[in-house]
């Protein structure tokens, strides 16, 4: 008998972005925040009852869950929780995709989708954007799961809106609507989520509230999709100290907003200066830019970079290898980074 | 088109012990420490830096690892560690079990073995137990693969050691030894784990290290099952704090050995006065006991406990409804619960 389920054998798992902590080094491959979380956090961080850490956490994450619901003016049944985003876009293929069923998503868009769906034993549809990576429609029947990431990723652009729209209305699977950046754009669609039956908005702590290292995600959306994600969650997915740092930091939105504005500002001004050097900018609503370099190639630059102890992020896919993906750093990072190019 | 998967929309969910948070109230009912944490615990979190929180956490959990390779003096590539052993034992039904293919443990055991086989669509081959709940031997080829809670749950007795060395070892699928108990038992089957190539030891710090809240769990066993646990968890699946205070708390050997080392004389005690109430307990490997009342029905001491601010279980499964789990509290606690009943 074989150990090992042959799928899993036979998977290319997912590459995060390089985790190195060297001395100096100035990250800008995996969309962190450059500013620290609010001090709210920290309050929270100092007065942790270690005694407490005994107990199992809230299964239900009723309080979080409660900041969540008055944040974007919902219940609390339209709204879960997860380890980080990764575990709900994870649990969507499983509560979503019945067997022998498909997951689809535009291509290129985040390439965890592949690794989720492979991970599911479910085909992937990856359905090309057009050549300016701009929106093309997805026939409404072509999986019952689809993953579509707005503001896009890695190319940063944002669809819109009468598309998007236009396609919850008419898809007949599930819409996830992949909103990671959401907060560095100018548009969202959680009206969307809260009014269609088969849509769902997915969010994350990691880049705009700077909280990447507690692991927190959650999802709005109709009770009975929430519900049955919350049917196939491990009962207690996040932990005590995330449930009340992730609930301080949801409560200081104009922490949030004041980071988000200072990344936009400076994601500005960096696609204005590289635009000036040559090089083609997709314009972001997001905390990173796509770009693709004047005289070098993205490869060589990547590594040339890196040897400076500056880290961006290169994807060696077909359509998208000539190109950049920069995490918007602070001001002062991002003058390093244009002084290295 | 129907939106959620039918095997979701059948499911029963797994449901967790009450996690009420009352003045004054003794919780013998999810089988918590009630002993804090490490001291070791407390100074990492005092020297939390906040600001590091913007970062994702180190995806291979490298310390954490290391840490776990020395205690049980193997290799970080024999280690796998998971957002609780919840996270373990979901991933263990997806990486070995083919389609088609069946999960199998004895009943009575871990009532979440069900439910996380209907999360994978797979077919549960629940064996019963002898009727004092002693071992049956299962067939070598039952299912691909084997959850074996050791020391068991909820009965909390403990196999013999050759019958499990001996199932180990002709069993044709995938053994995961689910020890969340063995820190309170007399023996444990890491050297089996770390022998055999179908065989893993799930453990957690829940229980023995005070850490419910922190949500750690972690398998030890040989090198490909426990790649094809990595291949399928979220990159991120365990938070940078857990990351940290999992590593200190398992550095503390003392100090968990010596929380155990009371909860067992507590344990021991408590055992004594039932048996002298005319109880029938049984004897336990693990920080809870499983015993049947005399006088009362358990579902009515049960209610009679909790509306005096005892927490007990009691599971409504068929064999085991004339039952009560009494998780081993602190000396006074046990007092308490020795004079409501």
């Amino acid at each position: 008998m074989k150990l090992i389920r042959p799928s899993v054998v036979a998977l290319h798992p997912y590459i995060p972005g390089e985790q190195l902590h060297v001395e100096g080094l100035i990250k800008l491959n995996t969309n962190e925040n450059p500013y620290p979380p609010s001090p709210r956090v920290d309050e929270v961080v100092r007065s942790l009852s270690v005694e407490s850490l005994r107990l199992y956490p809230d299964p239900l994450a009723t309080e979080l869950r409660a900041v969540i619901a008055d944040l974007h003016r919902c219940k609390v049944e339209n709204v879960f929780v997860g380890n980080g985003s990764d575990e709900t876009l994870a649990l969507c293929t499983r509560a979503f995709v019945p067997p022998n069923g498909a997951v689809a998503s535009f291509d290129p868009s985040y390439s965890l989708y592949p690794v989720l769906s492979a991970i599911a034993d479910a085909p992937m549809k990856l359905l090309p954007l057009a050549d300016d990576f701009s929106w093309t429609e997805p026939p409404a029947d072509v999986a019952p799961l689809f993953f579509l990431t707005t503001p896009n990723a890695p190319t940063g652009t944002m669809y819109p809106r009468e598309k998007v729209e236009a396609f919850c209305k008419t898809f007949q699977g599930v819409v996830v609507l992949d909103e990671a950046y959401a907060d560095f754009a100018p548009d969202n669609f959680m009206d969307v989520a809260l009014s269609l039956p088969n849509v769902l908005v997915s969010r994350t702590l990691s880049k705009s509230y700077s909280l990447a290292g507690i692991r927190l995600g959650y999802a709005v959306g109709p009770t009975p999709l929430i519900e049955a994600l919350n049917k196939i969650r491990d009962s207690y997915n996040v932990n005590a100290p995330t449930q009340r740092i992730g609930a301080a930091a949801l409560r200081d939105q104009t922490w949030m907003r004041t980071n988000a504005q200072k990344i936009i500002a400076t994601r500005e001004n960096t696609a204005d200066a590289l635009r000036v050097r040559g090089w083609n900018v997709f314009p972001s609503a997001t905390n990173f830019l796509f770009a693709r370099p004047l005289a070098a190639s993205a490869a060589d630059l990547m590594q040339h970079l890196r040897a400076n102890k500056i880290l961006v992020r290169h994807f060696s896919a077909p359509r998208i290898n000539d190109y950049l993906r920069i995490t918007i750093g602070s001001d002062e990072q991002m003058q390093a980074f244009l002084a290295a190019i």
